[in-house]
């Protein structure tokens, strides 16, 4: 790959020095370029041949197993159990479920055939293997797994009923774009029954603050957690709350939701409980999910113009271990040192946190190597050659402290009892760094002080750079009202995001038609 | 439910005691049935609606994720990199394989289509939204697998390449069973590409060993490796090996297999590299794979007439506390007294293992929730009521330990503190008893003496009650000797299951032939 050596800049002006950086497409000149640099050059996923799938790779899929074991075990902490539902929705379950719900996307994937067979030396779809009714790949599972709750559910004693599945869900997207928008990818839908509203509505926002607080200590993403406004909520729902977050080009990414359903699904699945008096009632439910597309949020919010940046605590390897082997005499002494700074470093004792080390001893050049693990995203690479091995010392780079303000790689260089000693506190100040930084940069792009639709053109117009999002007073048209604000933001590619938790009633009228507000609103634009 | 004390017999006779069990079928009158009633009884999975699929419930998903957690954790110790693959596989794919591996399995799910769209009210597949090419529900993943190892891989220093994924599979089955045969399953297939046959070969055995020691010291499940005959190969394979239990029936249970796949697929997808002078070779691959089917060995191993019965490595819950709450002054401490030794079970500290435990308030009659955690078969079930509370005791239900001689619960009074330091070991207890309980009944019911067809035809007869697998010298006939062979044995529903490993070469001759035999086989009726 490319020298990474400072390039030449006149010797006067150091600080005047001009990174080389790993990715030869940056953040400015192109986002969307340099989006997909990240995801092919850090080893994130690939293309795979099939229409809108993509191929999800070690580093990528060691980063969804951080996710869903961290995630799952704030799930079940709130009282959830994992079940599994079928991949297949027989088509007559949506019949039932469209009555009810206007504007289900219906972009889906549909099982006709249960058999191929052979002819003229080749494989075709057998016409006699036709199913007497189509069964439709999960978009989502509320029908499935509502009718699984009507048959589980009799009396009050069964509710709250709380369970949550990982599973692959399949929607027919037309343009995809890898982790943001794939026809299959993985998530968890949690979907819960209660006796009434306000049992169904602590749960919605339970698990809206379970995604918040797990969006910002794990992930290290700064999130706005919020209401919907009605025109963006999930079909059929009676509210739908979301966390959004602010990628690097000022953009909002709907990183997770959580709908109260009122009494809609059960109704159409006939989830009914006999309440403590002996009289049939109907549940309310829920659902909630967050998927892989988590992790195009990671990229965009924590990757830079040498690749990705992975947050400490979903990192497959927190610290990678490169011995400067050469193929001969000393090799072994270095791979026993190394070995033993390994087996300290993942030791588990009352002082130390166990720490994720892989101990890389791939053929290839140590420069190279080094690069390939910038590009990743690793938080700490420590690089140890025969003269640290003899001063008992390693070779540091942190991910996130990556230049000198020479331009060059800013290697430090630590004794061996120092850096154990500090290793897992360097990766939680790593793991804080990145939240502190992304949200510094976030609340530096949101602008308080537009009050007008001009105003709000304006900022949004095409040439201005890098438009973050604007927070604005509102006055929650509904209907009609509603509907023409959404057309004539959707002019400037414009959303409402969602309405902020736990902000006051504001002061300035509403930005849309100047009456009097009663909420304030994120507008962006958004993945 | 069912009174579980004493039924009335001769107050002389206490050893001829009856006891009326959880299940009100027995192992011995219906295996079949008794195996549903496990399934359904212990809360493992359900009949989802959706042909073939199964609903897999808390405690049954709970047992999958163990086994998930436990055996990728060995799967990762050996060296192997998780990744995720597509749902789909373009039709085009099959085809090609096809040319080379003749008998491919063709009951497949096809997506044909892309949309739904209402009409009448109701909706309909979108006739206008037709696949250009129709899509394949995976049945497995070599072919899509080995298309990107194709891309991944093009020097001898790309290699091994060692990954695996955990997914979901379809297969249109015909006749389902629960667990062990379902149209959709959950499984994990490895995929491995290597320089040469040794490599490719010691691959193949060394997962073989991990699937028979994950069975044995996890599930504990005996089971014998071997090699499958040439004509139970995986189609396409050069060899194939399996692991085989034997379920309380006699029948036997393919558990697990591992594949040596030669150049086949390589050559089917394109999988090269180039060696260390420069010459392009194919490369040597390996498929390997366990399923959800696991769980029905489980069940088939250890369940027994009161329900499942849970080695407690894999048990989601492996003690269940039950307070003895009655709605009044007193429940409070006891809860307080129940959270203690919660507390004390589950804490890690040098001298104990912490230990899964659930502390089950939920509303029911004590009696009612004892007997519905024995046919889930945690491994211990702890109840404490106030008395026991003011004597500093638990009263302890040993799962493998159900009943006394005289018919009644066997429940023993130990002391908090006793308990609290043995609650792991008898635990480990338990596995390893579970362990050779099952061990015994297979060995015991494997017979050695048979050697020729008309014994074996004798020993498999209708009406033998239970018969259980012949372990015979055989002389290793291949081709149409070895069809006439399979015939022979499918008039008798018996299958080879394998040749175990390290056996030495028999003195008998073939049980087929009559001509010096080569290696052993264990002959069995099979699921």
């Amino acid at each position: 790959m490319a020298d990474k050596s400072q390039k030449s800049g006149s010797q006067n002006q150091p600080q005047q020095a001009t990174i080389r950086h790993a990715l030869d497409v940056s953040r400015k000149d192109d986002f969307a370029a340099w989006y997909q640099a990240v995801v092919s050059q850090a080893d994130m996923a690939e293309e795979s041949g099939v229409r809108g799938c993509m191929v999800i790779k070690p580093w990528g899929w060691g980063i969804w197993e951080r996710i869903q074991r961290l995630l799952d075990d704030r799930i079940k902490e709130t009282g959830h159990d994992n079940c599994y539902f079928p991949l297949f929705i027989p088509l007559s379950y949506f019949a039932k479920e469209a009555e009810h719900v206007e504007g289900f996307a219906k972009e889906m994937a549909v099982v006709t055939h249960h058999r191929l067979k052979a002819e003229d030396g080749s494989l075709v779809v057998d016409p006699d293997a036709k199913l007497e009714e189509p069964l439709v790949v999960r978009p989502t599972s509320e029908t499935v797994i509502g009718h699984a709750m009507g048959r589980w559910i009799q009396s009050w004693r069964d509710l709250p009923l709380k369970i949550n599945q990982w599973a692959n869900v399949v929607r027919w997207e037309m343009r995809t774009r890898m982790f943001l928008r794939t026809s299959e990818f993985l998530w968890q839908e949690g979907h819960t029954a209660h006796t009434d509203k306000a049992g169904a509505m602590d749960e919605t926002l339970l698990m809206l603050e379970v995604y918040r607080a797990f969006a910002e200590d794990v992930l290290a993403m700064p999130v706005v957690a919020g209401e919907k406004p009605e025109n963006e909520r999930f079909p059929g729902a009676d509210a739908t709350y979301s966390i959004e977050a602010m990628m690097q080009d000022g953009k909002a990414l709907q990183a997770g939701t959580s709908h109260y359903l009122g009494t809609t699904f059960a109704d159409a699945a006939n989830i009914k409980y006999q309440d403590d008096q002996g009289a049939e009632q109907l549940c309310h439910t829920t659902s909630w999910g967050v998927s892989t597309r988590l992790i195009g949020g990671v990229i965009m919010t924590h990757g830079d113009d040498d690749g990705l940046r992975v947050p400490p605590r979903i990192a497959p390897h927190q610290i990678v271990l490169l011995p400067m082997l050469r193929g001969k005499d000393g090799d072994s002494e270095l791979l026993a040192y190394c070995e033993d700074l390994k087996k300290h470093l993942t030791a588990q004792d009352a002082f130390r946190e166990p720490v994720r080390v892989l101990l890389d001893t791939k053929p290839g050049k140590a420069a190279q190597k080094r690069w390939n693990w910038v590009r990743k995203g690793a938080p700490l690479i420590v690089e140890v050659g025969p003269r640290d091995m003899a001063g008992e010392k390693v070779a540091l780079l942190r991910r996130d402290q990556l230049w000198t303000d020479e331009g060059k790689a800013n290697m430090s260089f630590e004794g061996r009892e120092d850096f154990l000693f500090n290793a897992a506190g360097m990766l939680e100040e790593i793991q804080l760094g990145l939240f502190e930084e992304a949200k510094q940069r976030r609340d530096d792009a949101i602008r308080h002080d537009i009050t007008t639709m001009e105003g709000l053109a304006e900022y949004f117009a095409e040439g201005t750079e890098k438009p973050g999002w604007v927070k604005a007073a509102w006055s929650r048209p509904t209907g009609e009202a509603l509907d023409k604000v959404v057309e004539q933001l959707k002019a400037l590619k414009l959303t409402i995001r969602n309405t902020p938790q736990g902000d006051a009633k504001p002061e300035d009228p509403c930005i849309f038609t100047g009456e009097p507000a009663v909420e304030t609103i994120f507008i962006a634009r958004a993945y």
